[in-house]
């Protein structure tokens, strides 16, 4: 049983903004990226693990340096990352995933991940490290834990004739649906505590 | 035996600039991150560790889309790292380390290093997770693995009347000299070999 029982919990009301006010039973008003800073940092705060958001990457090409102020960055451009956007410590062992969200109701299209990123995920799981996507489907207001082996999965079928997504039935049944935490957001440390240590669970 | 033997090596000649030409016998005319990326490379081809540079925190305060091609910053200023410049995952392990350079020639000042930065470093090391400071002293174009640990001892010291610096002959002693290395050029993932493997040694 890895997706939702349909429970929905009541959003701290500082975080909605005014046009998501109606919507206070739900998760929305916070982006992913928002949610999983939010884990992060309560991980943090309660010594549960260290994970971090790597920096996006930036081409700096020119800088200005005024006078008693700061440099300012007067042109610079936005980088392709090469690897996953998190990663961090945990129990020991090396954590290392990517956040990806759609606003796809029936699939995940598997463009929204770059060869690169599968090539760095292959490599990490390769070293033992604990290696997975966080998946919102936004419309549906659902998160899912789904690891990188299935994942690359479904990546490598795409070369052999298979689709070119995932199917939102199918992270529902080979993912884990990742419930509202009134603190950490997106617990997601908890399908790691299942999956690979065996504690806690339905 | 923790400080170099005297020798050179030959560097290789490409990465010379023309102003370093004529100390082709030293690894001079690199910077420690070139160094280290080099290392990272090196080690990702092997496929022996996956370590990688963080980029660098930026601000974004403006952008500008130009029709038909790439946005561009147009105004963006540098942000302070709040963890080290490098992580990643050797033998399973997580790795996570601070490079610094300095012209001093007798001392390493500790105001290099940042005190959130430490705290982030004793974090990792609380989680068992592999930290340490790389450190060049560029005048005596040498460069030394020190682990965290010996690194947090001085650090505290310093707010119990210790001193502001490190000497450059306490780091000889207490910390591990990293020879030039023709493929990696900082092999530092050796001294890691020898410190939580018992892997190599002299």
């Amino acid at each position: 049983m890895h997706y939702p029982n349909g429970k929905k919990v009541v959003n701290n009301e500082k975080f909605l903004s005014k046009t998501n006010r109606k919507q206070e039973f739900s998760n929305r008003g916070m982006t992913l990226e928002e949610d999983i800073n939010t884990a992060n940092a309560y991980y943090r705060d309660t010594e549960k693990a260290i994970i971090h958001k790597k920096p996006t990457p930036i081409q700096v090409v020119n800088v200005h340096y005024p006078k008693r102020s700061a440099a300012v960055i007067t042109e610079g451009y936005f980088k392709q990352p090469s690897t996953t956007d998190y990663n961090g410590i945990y129990r020991g062992k090396y954590i290392d995933f990517e956040a990806k969200e759609t606003k796809n109701k029936t699939r995940f299209p598997l463009a929204n991940i770059h060869a690169h990123q599968i090539r760095h995920m292959k490599s990490v799981a390769g070293h033992g490290g604990i290696c997975f996507l966080i998946l919102r489907f936004s419309a549906h207001e659902e998160t899912y834990y789904l690891p990188a082996e299935t994942l690359f999965q479904y990546w490598d079928d795409q070369f052999d004739g298979g689709r070119k997504s995932i199917r939102y039935e199918t992270i529902r049944k080979e993912g884990y649906f990742l419930p509202f935490h009134y603190l950490a957001r997106i617990n997601y440390l908890a399908v790691i505590d299942k999956l690979y240590f065996q504690i806690g669970g339905e």
